[in-house]
């Protein structure tokens, strides 16, 4: 047996019994997926995945940088120039070191998607890879192992891609013109055209006004591009921008000198510092325009992109070389929130991969700030360990309903239903800490679960069934029935001003 | 069931059992309150409470910020300009929202002093919000719940509140002189003549010398009057002084650089810097005053006080929007130490925000100068998670004696009991855990449980019953006897010099 | 009983019962001990310790810190002018304190040590105090107590002492030719001819150039001394460096201003920074030096050492006064890494006094570069807690391959086995909550033990049994066997070019 039914349930037998029957309440839910990276063209065009290899190793950065860590070089992992190309001896080679992912969340994802999804009922080894491999290879010639197929099968209520900002999202509206009743969601994710350090950048903003018509040689016509492409995003089902930064730096420059910055930065006469103040004062700009459009927008900072120079120069992003960096929320943020951070219409979601701004920053902020939500562990903290200390450093001074439930932001589609998996019982875990030591009522719990499994998701995202643009409405409207209570009515009063 | 007996005790069978026999043995002592925040005007005048709401609600920051982050108005919390002055109306709102509580402490509390102090046997809900409501007002109007009869049915043997250094002590004179036999102490809070940021500092400083005569235009003139308000404490009970400072930078300028230093502030010539340096220098200077009159110090560092200036301008401060930020005090408290920090009339006792010091900063410096104890897990971390983590990782390096107990820190007079009851249930698992795992015997945790619930507090803050002043003995005095070894004599002359 | 057979194992039955067959699987293994700091004339010369106090107390940082952090004097504990000389004395001043104690690894330690090789059947207490002093001191005068004997009975296999760049290693010369079949091998630490602060950096310069023949006052023969002595201990049997710097900072300056640094430095005329930077280069041509010699590189980060000026001045050094501080190592380590960082014959292996690190930015380095490992936790959190953390923080994301086994880092020779113990014990209590959490197959965790016990620390260490040098081979011939993959040859074409 590859997969244990009791896999991350708490030891002591009376808190197992109870995380049990909190996971059972959930299991079956729908996958809710408003943060991810699968490849619109799946939707789109619903092509049949190459091979094994294509699909577990050489796209998933997890699994790359973990063998490149060990000493595999990227051309055996049919990466580069002069790269293996037989998919068969790719899987040989990661088969020969699967050992090493003993104790990841890797392992736990990749034996769930094997023996879920592909059947397998042995744990991936030297001995037994060429067979796992044929077997993987004939599934993956069937119908039934194509995007929209996985996507019924795993039960996905809706999901949402990452795009570009100067995508034209073919692929989202093939998708919705085929009648297929998937419901995929595009994000829009203007990196490319608001950090200047970004590759081809100003080539970027000549091509963001081409696409929108407007003047993005001057700071208005460029603020009024971005309008126009969040128009289009939230017309094609968006709910939600995302934002990936180095730092959450945000700035709240008077006009005039955002308009200078911003020549500084198009004339090529930028100094020192130029670049992360305009990061920094786009992310205000964005959150103003989320006030306007009911965009939810997301914040991921504090990654060192490509800390490899050799590995980028030859292998390219996203390849297992972005490493965090110390980060601080509290004073970097305080420009955007004393512009917005009490407008009841913004919400924005941060994340981390700085865990030490869980219980420093990120809850007391959430647990203050009407504005803010705290996503999900993110990344390398997307773990049982990571969900753990996530819990337990959060929730005490920002509670629950201040956080988003979970993303599994994976480009690895095979893995969601086993990411969520995770997500649900690591959470039912949790949870039946606090009950087990009177924290909270097993009913109190109860009514937790799903809220932590979906429920918050779709709400966090305003992601309402049905609906494809934002709604106006709170939280509140989940779990415990609230009163027609006066405060209630006092606050859009006030926030909403 | 509102409270189940075994709340916070683990989860293993054997390690409860021993958790609950440690708990047993240390439920009953009294509650020594070395550090908090109840009006002092409550032991002077001895005020029956207006309302449920005044009492529960609105001066809680922790349960304000919660709902304020979930949408809910000031104004529906009765705070702000045109708030809401219906105490039941209020009342309701707070009971719509009680759910968003679950998982934190200040549910825990809650929940304590609505069943323990006012005798509700069914949990806050919209339901019974009502109900609640008058049954609470009609005990509020009995004599036995006015401050000083909840002060003895709580079983508190001392109790001290945070003053500011221009207080004149009023309310302590009273109760001192009423007869009365609560032990109620000040504390010297000088925060608002000590940071040249804090609002009104110069008209500050003129107060500080009128009230005491000294000239607080020049440098040592304002030394003096520090001097002489300190006397003043002294001789009103005070054991100790509290220092509330953005960063724990210290310094220890030359006499006639501080002297410059000080002449620019009083001038309104103070450059960029200057602030923060000369709250720097303060706390040498406080540490010094405090190697000649023994009143213990406190350090409260790391908070970025009403991060929301909206906030801060419609509502006040204390709102809830005090966020912390990132803090070392390995090279920030080096002057200080190496000016006074072998000094052993010194007491300085550290209190961080930012957990991450525990490990690395804090239990390395307390387990090492002898001036130095560690404070208890302070305001967002107040709790069973958060003490958790402060004995996972701090005892290892600086043992259970280098620190003082528990603070409740409080200015909601009924959650005292419930504050220290968390405290002893969370050291009691704590302590349960080493047994279990034979890092502790058994007798040994019944040792220091009791040390770790009132003793080290009664120690660390120099309040041994009866004497109102400092006593000059050490912390060996308690728990294991200590023969008089040789090495203490040395140890005297050493470090007294 | 002073020592409990299950102490360390978790609590909940099931996974006690797995701890303690895991831990029963490596219990009687070897001791690797790649990293320590014992005195290298014990293995020469073979004497005699001379007392209780001196083998326990007086050179033992981590039991004098936490005396004198509770009030007893240096010169109580021997040390110092006018210091107490009486060894019975100062015994008597430790057995009087010893409860500060308890919960400490020290604790663990010292209960071990004098229970399992000194025969002691009580835990010392003031009241046994003499009684023992007077066994230990009788153990002591034996031939079975020194240190060639406590070397064999402890079953060491190897051990590492840490040896300035200008040793004359005369004591590793006379093990070697004395005929006993110990292995004792030199670890080349240079930093007091890198760092330009250290004290008598200039001098020690000067006598580089004597031992080597080469011209230290250029940077080109500044180098070429470095290989000299580096070439003489590996002769030696030195498989490793080892380098202790304030921070983790690198640089990889061009050739002429790395040697116009070096004359700046040379001549007295640095500027402020250039000592910083001077040690960051000189991690890179460490670096660069270990990928031609095969030298395994170590690098202790993050240290503030003799934090009081007081205490260094009147004590000395390593009494217990070096407190860590926050570091990074993301971007500090960009420079070599992008120099070296991808080359085979590098192993560059990480410590950190900052937990914080490990998740952030320890593991993903580690899981990403094929050059680094993680050293295991270091001094403060080397511990039961210390390891937990490091394994919770860092197995998820870096995988157990990544990690070097056990450093036992110490000069406190009767401590060896003790620590060894606990840290097999720690990694069996880790291994069994995977188990029984169902993370890991029992079968699995059986194959780990051994690896994190010993194997994994003779292969990060190159100290292959009989083999003085450096190997060529990976970790990949450990744990599961590795079919002769084609990705393996690729690697070799790779990364070595």
């Amino acid at each position: 047996m590859i997969l244990h039914p009791d896999r991350l349930f708490p030891a002591d037998p009376a808190t197992r019994a109870i995380a049990r029957d909190l996971y059972a309440a959930v299991a079956e839910k729908p996958i809710v997926s408003p943060h991810g990276h699968t490849d619109p063209r799946w939707w789109g065009e619903n092509p049949a995945f190459a091979d094994p290899a294509e699909l577990f190793v050489i796209p998933d950065h997890y699994v790359v940088r973990m063998l490149v860590s060990q000493g595999v070089s990227y051309e055996a992992l049919g990466i580069g120039e002069g790269a293996e190309r037989d998919a068969r001896a790719i899987w040989r080679t990661f088969a020969a070191h699967y050992h090493l992912f003993r104790g990841t969340p890797s392992r736990l994802w990749l034996d769930h998607a094997l023996s879920e999804v592909f059947g397998m009922t042995e744990r991936l080894s030297p001995a037994n890879a060429d067979a796992q491999f044929d077997a993987i290879a004939e599934r993956l010639a069937d119908p039934t192992y194509r995007p929209r197929a996985l996507y019924e099968r795993f039960n996905i209520e809706v999901i949402a891609t990452t795009d570009s900002a100067l995508d034209d999202l073919r692929w989202h509206r093939m998708a919705r013109d085929s009648g297929w009743k998937g419901r995929v969601l595009p994000t829009y994710r203007p990196d490319s055209v608001i950090d200047p350090e970004s590759d081809g950048f100003a080539a970027n903003l000549d091509r963001l006004g081409e696409i929108t018509g407007c003047d993005t040689g001057r700071w208005t016509g460029y603020l009024d591009a971005h309008r126009a492409r969040r128009a289009f995003f939230r017309e094609m089902g968006a709910t939600a921008t995302d934002h990936g930064h180095p730092t959450p730096q945000t700035a709240d420059l008077p006009a005039a000198e955002a308009e200078r910055l911003f020549d500084r930065i198009r004339k090529g006469t930028a100094s020192r510092g130029d670049a992360e103040l305009f990061r920094a004062q786009m992310l205000t700009e964005m959150a103003r325009m989320s006030v306007e459009d009911g965009l939810v927008m997301q914040l991921h900072a504090g990654s060192f992109r490509a800390h490899s120079a050799e590995v980028l120069a030859r292998y390219g992003r996203d390849r297992g070389f972005d490493i965090p960096v110390p980060v601080s929320f509290t004073a970097a943020l305080k420009p955007l929130l004393d512009a917005v951070g009490l407008d009841r219409k913004l919400r924005l979601i941060l994340f981390t991969l700085d865990e030490t701004t869980y219980s420093r920053e990120l809850a007391p902020l959430a647990g203050a700030y009407p504005c803010l939500r705290l996503g999900p562990p993110w990344w390398f903290h997307d773990s049982f360990e990571g969900i753990r200390r996530f819990r337990e450093m959060t929730v005490e001074t920002a509670g629950f309903h201040n956080t988003v439930g979970f993303n599994d932001d994976t480009r690895a589609l095979c893995s969601i239903p086993a990411r969520h998996d995770v997500s649900r019982r690591s959470d039912a875990a949790f949870l039946a800490g606090l009950v087990v030591t009177h924290r909270l009522d097993e009913a109190e719990a109860h009514e937790l679960a799903p809220l932590l499994a979906c429920d918050l998701a779709r709400e966090g995202y305003r992601l309402e069934r049905g609906a494809r643009g934002a709604r106006p409405g709170g939280i509140d409207d989940i779990g415990t029935p609230v009163p027609p209570a006066r405060g209630r009515t006092a606050t859009a009063t006030q926030f909403e001003g």
